[in-house]
Formats: C-alpha cells, structure tokens, sequence
C-alpha cells in the first residue's frame, strides 16, 4: 500500500559495539539486548563471532528466537585452505543463523601489509568464501573493510573486490569506514561511483564510524547517495569512537524530511517512544553513565537553562525544540537555576505534586532563597530533591520527622598497611525521644567505607517508626568539588540515592567541610524519602 | 605570503557552554578557560552576559588581557525604549568589550509569540541596536536565533532581518540553528541562499546544535557553502545536546582535506598537539568524567581492541588509524602491549627532568605499576606529581624524608547552628625521632575548615628540617569522584597544590575512605615538593 522505500536497520552493538574500550557483555547481556533491539523492530542483528572467543561461542549455542535477522560474523576463509577445509569459518556456519557476515580486505594496502598476500589471492578469497555460504543456503553480507581508504588509494582494486563478492551472491556489500576519517563529500562521491559500476543501491549497505564526529552525517550522506541498508549500534558504542549511532539515526529517520516521506524501516512509528527506555536499559546493563547530551534520548536533550529559552518554552514547547520529546519517549526539563522565573517555578512544582498558584508570595521567597543558598555555593540543577525539599519549606509541606541533635567521626590510621578505621556517633531527637546510635563503617569485605558511610549507618540505625523506610536507601554516587561561597572556597558534595522502588534522587549539601556537606545532603536523601513514602510525623 | 582563506574561529564556551544541564562556572573557572582559549589560538572568545548573573558580571569586571577578540553578550533592545536607555543592553556595553554580540530574533514565529510585537517592529530594534554598538565604536556581531527555522517558515523575512543587521554594519551575522534540529542539507541550500541575497560569506558565522548529531557535520556544510566564520564550544558543552565541538572541528579544519589545504585558522598547527590537555582540563574543572569515545581528544579515540586491529596496529599504526593521535596529543593505546607506551614514557619522563636509557627495565615495571594502579582507581592524567613521585620510586630516586606512623581526625556538630569542628592528631617517624603533632582545622574568619586541612595541618605543623620547605604549601582546589577500583567503588581525590614560588601540583589519591584517599594525596603533595626544593633525608 506504500510508495516508501525500504531502509534495511541492521544492527552491531553485539559485535563492534563489543570492541567498545570497558565494554565486556556476559551471555545474559546479550540475550537481554537482543530482546530490546528485536521489540524495537531491527532487520539485522548481529550477535558476534561465533568460535572467537566462550562468550560468543555460548550465546549463538542458546540464542534468542528473533523476527529480526539473526546475524554472525566472520573472516572470509584464510588463504591455502579452501573454504570447506577453514575451521575459522566452519565455527561461523556452524552457528547455524539465517546470515553471515563475514570481514574481508578492499584495500590494495592491507592485502599487502596485514595479509602479505597478492592482490589477485584475496579476490579469489572472497569470490570462495561467499560462494561457499550461498551454496549453503544462507544469506551473505560482505564487510569491506577500509572500503572507503581502499578506494581512494586505488578505487580499481577496490571495486573489483566488491564486484567479486556480488557476483559471488552477496545479498548485501557494507561499505565500511574502519577507520572513521572520511567525510561527507567523500562518502556521497564514492558511493555514487559504487552504484555506477554496477552495484544496486538497494544491494549497499554502509557502516560508519565517528572519529571525526561524523558517523550519523556519514550514514545518511550513503543514503542520500543510494545505499539502503544501515549499520550502527545503540547509544554509538564501537571501537574507539564508536559506530554509527543507531539510537540517534532512526527518529532522524522517522521524524525528519526527506527521510520520513521518502522510507519506511522496519521500526513503527509507535515504537519510538521506546526508544529512551532502550538506550538507557543498556547504559543499566553496561553500568555506564548516561550520556545526557546524547541526541534525542539523552537526559539532556530538552532540558531548557537558558532563562530566555525555558520563559519561551512555556508559552510554547515548539519555540525552542526541535521535536516534542515524548516522541521518543523523553521528558523536558526546565532545571531550577537562577536562570530561571517564576512561570517555570509553578510548572516545576507542579511535576513534582505541588500545586501552587500565580502570585502566591512563596514563589518570590523561594525563588529568592535559591539565589541565596546558590551564591552561597548550593546548584539544584541536578539536585532536584533538595530543591523540592526547599521549596515545600517555603510553602510550609516540609513535615519535621526528626532533627540532629550532634554527630561526632573519626577517622584514624595505623602504620601502614594497617588500613583505615571509621566510627560515627549519631544523637537525634526523634518526637521528643533523644537516641544516640554508633556504627562503624565496614563493608560485608570487611574494608572500611570511610566517614560518610559510618555516619549514614549510625543515623539509619535507629529511626524508629522511619526505619522500614529508610532500609533500602542505597546511595549509589557522590560528587565533590570545591566551589566559591560567597567570599570563600567551600565544599559542594552532591549524593545520589536510590531505593528498592527503582527511584533516584539527587541532594546537595555545602560547607567548607566536606563532612558536614555530606551530612546536609545525607538528610535531605532521607528526608526527602520519608516524604515520598507517606511518613507521617512522631 | 599565504594564498589560503581564513577562517574565523568564535568560542562561546563560556556563554552557551554555560547553558549545560549541570555546569556552574566560577569566576576563576572562567579566568582559566579563557587563558586556554587564548593559548590555542581561538580568534573570538565571549565571556558571558554581563549584567545578567553576579558571576558574568564580575568577571567582566576582572577580565582577563587576551590575544583574542574578547566579546560580551547580550539581547538587542527592548521595544518601547531607545537603545541608549535600554539597561540591559547598557550593562553589556559597560562591560567594554571589543566586540558585542547580540542575539535577535529572525523567526516571525518567535517575533509574534515569544515578543508579541510587529514583525517591522522587531527589524527596528535590529537596526537600532547596531548601530547603537557600532556608534559606540564597537565591533558587533548580530546571533540570529532560530534563522535556519525562521528562514524555512518565511525566507523573506529571515533574510530581511539579516540584512537589517548587516546593513547597520554588523561584522559578522551568525546563523543560528537554535533548535538543532536542521539538517546538513539544508544547511548548504540555506546558506547559499542567504550569499545569494548580498551578504558577503566572509562576513557570515555558523552557529550550531548537536540535537540530531550533526552539530559537526553542519558547521562544515555551511563552511563548503561560503559562511567563514564557526562558533562552537570546548568539549561540545552548551544548552541540551551542546553547540558544535570545536574540539573536533579544529582538528578536521587543520588535518583533513579540503580543508587543511583550503584555509587557514588562528590555530598553529603546532598548537594542535595541546588540544587532548585544553579538553581533559576543562572537565577537570568542571569535574565532569571526561568522555572517553570523543573524536580525536577521547581516551579512546586509539584505543585498538579488536584483536584483529590491534596485531595490524604493531605492523603499521596507519592501518588502523585515521591519524597520528600525537598530533592532537592524545595517545595510543593497545591492550595487552606495553611496546606503544615504553617510548612516551622516556619523554614524559625526560620532561621532568628524568632521563633514562631506552631498554631500561625499570620502563617496563614502571608501566606495569601505572596499569595496576589505573585498574585500583588511580589517574595519572592530571595527577603528574603523583605519576612522578612513582616513577621514581621505581628508579631509585625517591628519598624517604619521614613516615607516618599513625593519624585520627574527628569532625564534630553540636546542635543547629554551632557550626562543625575539625581536629586531627598525625605520628611521624622523622629521621628515628616519634614526633606527634595536633591540630584543629579554623580559618582567620574562625570557620571549619574539615578533617583533610585538620590533617595537613597536624602533619606539616612539626616537620623539623622540612618545615621551612612546607611553610607556603597551600591546597588549592581538591576534586574527588567515585570510580571503580577493581571490583568496587572507591574515592579518588586529586589535590592541587601551589607554593610561593608559583609552582603548581597534582597528586592523586584513592581509597574507599574519602580521608584517607585526601591523605594520601596530601603526602604525595608535600614529598613532591620536598624534592623540588632539594630537601635532603633527615
């Protein structure tokens, strides 16, 4: 029923994204991403290299059922041997997937210097090795490695190579850019003279790399050129600087002209709102942390700082977005920063449950008290929670639920070798009750956590009526820098928290003394919780 | 003597860099990224908006002698004033800059919805405000917000406004896509558009977005299409998905083709290798985690982990690698091969006035020890003190000037608002001698200071013969960061350090206790010192 042409998505964040520096997935990873990428409606997936390594070797022996192409990569076979007789490429067939893709040379000097073999052997190579997959009734792709250096260092060679596994049988010949240095003029040139000597565009595929910053640009330069299949991994994991960005491409694709109009690819326009929820699932998965400028689907991507923009926004989201961030599954932003008024105050508020009208006198006194406590070294950028806790104070929804009476840590060192010790004392007045608590700091490795740990341990310890809430507090990151108060250098200390419940939350504490800022921000963590459990005051 | 073109380099970093989710720059902070910007060449840098927040202001008030166009930034004027009363537009122009740069609309959209004034009203203020800034004898230039977006809904009156500003004697219009949501194709079309209508290409900027992964690719675009001037920032910080990363570009304006051989920058080539330093030092200030996989500066840009790439890498680097990554002085980096790293070291070594002979054994252990380290947590990035301070305990060249046996630091808090107290107790071994030295942590204002300057002052409060060396040791800046060590999170604190002879110093710490990691640094510090000054073992 459509006139749209096919883009074919083919993805390799199990593969080359594996080649990501850090990156280790473990067979469960894999199952887990592969389930992500086929619900997200992929053509290709590529699961990695079948005998390269136990990892591999035991994710294809139990992989996934998928729509999506199920995919295995390979070496074209080694010279000497016949195809038959390559026990490398044996383990890759052996795989048994619907499609192989298997990496062979296009450039004249990587035949010559990593191969050390005749230009003319690696094109019987190839011609063998895909001969040998259609014969066995699979679907071939060839990788050409370093096509585009290949071609403009000795564009005849390099053509021949792509000619001899077409006509060998490839269902698709990717044009890689290993190493990620060409640009876009040069991708739209070579590819045009790809497709003139005889090589269909709906035949091309093209893989990128981002070394320059032009992975996506590179990608949709092949399109534009005639290629029509896409290689690319979520979030732009790959070797060095990543591949094509997968996650970045496809709302392009769906969203933007002439692309919209012009294709269809095999992910519904529905499922794009399951887009941020895909990127940030493998972020969990690697336990990287997000990259909140990342286009589309980062945290970042419609936060609104500027004073003049988040004013705009709020009269109309479109003054300054380029797409409503729903979309793709995303949220706005409009931080709290003394760039900010009093129109993105209520909205703020409001998101977070507080209803407050125009022209009530809190708004002005919380604003006020933001640029204060800012001057003063405090940022509630990402400190949401302790910025929501200043504010229900300001409109008087801050319930009291205990106060801190004192604290006392020490911290003391033997010789060395010895290790360090942490102990905290912790008195609280809890609805009239004084209660005093110590703890160490000592993990289930026996190792000592250091200050902040014991004083948080002796705090939690014994919260009465709070403490079931108060049990699956974890804190999961802590951020410290030294920052100008007023007239003097203090301590910011930023902590983030998390619960059983999967929320997470960010408070901020400031004092000359890194300790004590740690506390500040340790109390709002779990005042702010206490709230959002329902704690009603002893 | 040159036949190339020049193109015009503008950094906003320290503007709408300022717009990123999470980044608050000091006065000082700003001081030290304009000095870098100024090293490396840059042609514009714009400090901020003066007038608008107390940190721009001051520093305006305290800016920086630079090589380059130093410029301020502000909004045209508002309607219903002349622009010698507008207040806004007056404290811009006290901050006495050489250059002005104004953002105006150019979008009928915006002008009705965001101003909710008559179009014909808005190239007034246009005008008006230009010349205002040239009748100053100022340099202007004219931010056309949303112009690509503007231009798509009514080219006419887009350009109008260009040409309203132009024809006030703007030295440069900037062509902003505010949205980020254009694409390179557009980008050329619209530009050559804009050239088209009588403004001159040496006389337009390029002002882009990185919302859909083509902040880069769209600069170049509009350079190939005549615009011959980029704005952009360090690092590609700036409002949700950031501006376009000049780190980037100015490697592929100076390296690649046809760039390198068509124009010509501010930016030395020689210039080029300080580029990898400028951007881990803008993160080091920021304490943000440098992101690894960035183009050309990432710490994975040459990090070759195929095992296919990296066996080639050790035949010929060319294979695998788009450039030197020397020349943007960044570094290669192949797992399982200390080969590549031994020769940096000799040099690395040599700057700090160690040499050692090629083949040297202890090279190899002293590679071996930073890999083990970098694996606990360490980072010898930025910490060179502490990299050196193991270098030469590998080489036999560190003297042991005294021990500490043992130390205790307490923090104590009594009731609200009694402030919290610091004191510390340090043991040292000193030539044979126990000494034991105690001391609070107040400042000359009569404030706490915290547990770690409690200890610095304990430790170096009785230090004998090394007294004299330490007396003007002060701390200034202490950034710590959770980060994995080994199978657990530890606590890396890097102080910097600086004495009266202007000398300035990093040394790195870790461990799970955020003291004890301070206090390890903190020795680092002092024995550096002691070396420098020639101290000679008790």
């Amino acid at each position: 029923m459509t006139s749209k042409e096919r883009l074919s998505l083919f993805d390799t964040t199990l593969r080359d994204g594996q080649q990501t520096q850090g990156v280790q997935f473990s067979t469960a990873d894999k199952v887990l991403i592969t389930e992500t990428l086929d619900a997200l409606g992929l053509d290709y997936i590529e699961g990695g290299w079948p005998g390269a390594n136990p990892t591999d070797s035991a994710f294809f022996d139990a992989a996934p059922k998928t729509r999506a192409r199920f995919t295995a990569f390979g070496m074209t076979k080694r010279s000497g041997r016949s195809a038959a007789n390559d026990d490398v490429l044996a383990a890759v067939l052996n795989a048994g997937t619907e499609s192989v893709c298997l990496v062979g040379k296009s450039h004249d000097f990587h035949v010559r210097t990593a191969l050390g073999i005749p230009l003319a052997e690696n094109v019987e190579n190839l011609s063998a090795s895909f001969k040998h997959i259609v014969d066995q009734g699979r679907e071939a792709l060839y990788d050409a490695e370093h096509f585009f250096d290949g071609y403009k260092a000795n564009p005849d060679y390099a053509l021949e190579c792509l000619h001899a596994a077409y006509d060998a049988g490839c269902r698709w010949v990717v044009l890689c850019d290993t190493n990620g240095g060409t640009l876009p003029y040069e991708v739209t040139e070579i590819v045009k003279a790809v497709i003139a000597s005889g090589i269909a565009g709906d035949r091309l595929a093209i893989h990128t790399h981002d070394d320059t910053g032009h992975g996506v640009a590179n990608t949709l330069a092949a399109v534009d050129a005639g290629a029509r299949q896409i290689q690319g991994t979520l979030n732009g994991l790959g070797e060095r600087c990543g591949n094509a960005n997968l996650t970045t491409l496809i709302p392009t694709l769906l969203l933007k002209e002439p692309y919209a109009s012009r294709f269809e690819t095999g992910v519904a326009p529905e499922k794009l709102a399951e887009l941020t929820r895909a990127s940030r699932l493998l972020d969990d998965i690697l336990n990287r942390v997000p990259n909140k400028s990342a286009p589309y689907v980062g945290a970042s991507a419609f936060a609104h700082k500027a004073g003049l923009h988040a004013s705009a926004i709020l009269k109309d989201p479109t003054t300054y977005e380029h797409i409503d961030p729903a979309v793709v599954g995303n949220t706005r932003i409009v931080p709290m920063s003394n760039q900010a008024g009093q129109s993105n105050l209520i909205k703020r508020l409001g998101d977070m449950g507080l209803e407050v009208a125009k022209g009530d006198p809190a708004l002005g006194r919380i604003l006020d008290r933001i640029k204060e406590r800012e001057g003063q070294g405090y940022s509630y950028d990402t400190a949401q929670a302790s910025f929501e806790l200043l504010a229900r104070d300001e409109l008087g929804l801050s319930p009291k639920f205990f106060d801190v009476q004192r604290y006392s840590v020490t911290v003391t060192r033997g010789q060395n070798g010895n290790g360090s010790h942490s102990e905290a004392v912790v008195v609280v007045n809890l609805g009239g009750q004084r209660k005093i608590s110590a703890s160490e700091s000592i993990d289930e490795t026996g190792h000592d956590r250091g200050p902040v740990n014991a004083l948080s341990k002796a705090l939690s310890k014994d919260l009465g009526p709070y403490q079931a809430a108060i049990d699956d507090l974890r804190l999961v990151d802590f951020k410290v820098r030294i920052t100008q108060g007023g007239t003097e250098a203090v301590t910011r200390v930023i902590i983030d928290s998390e619960d059983a419940q999967g929320r997470r939350w960010s408070t901020v504490g400031v004092s000359p003394n890194i300790v004590d800022a740690s506390f500040e921000a340790l109390l709002d963590a779990i005042n702010w919780k206490l709230i959002r459990d329902g704690a009603v005051p002893a």
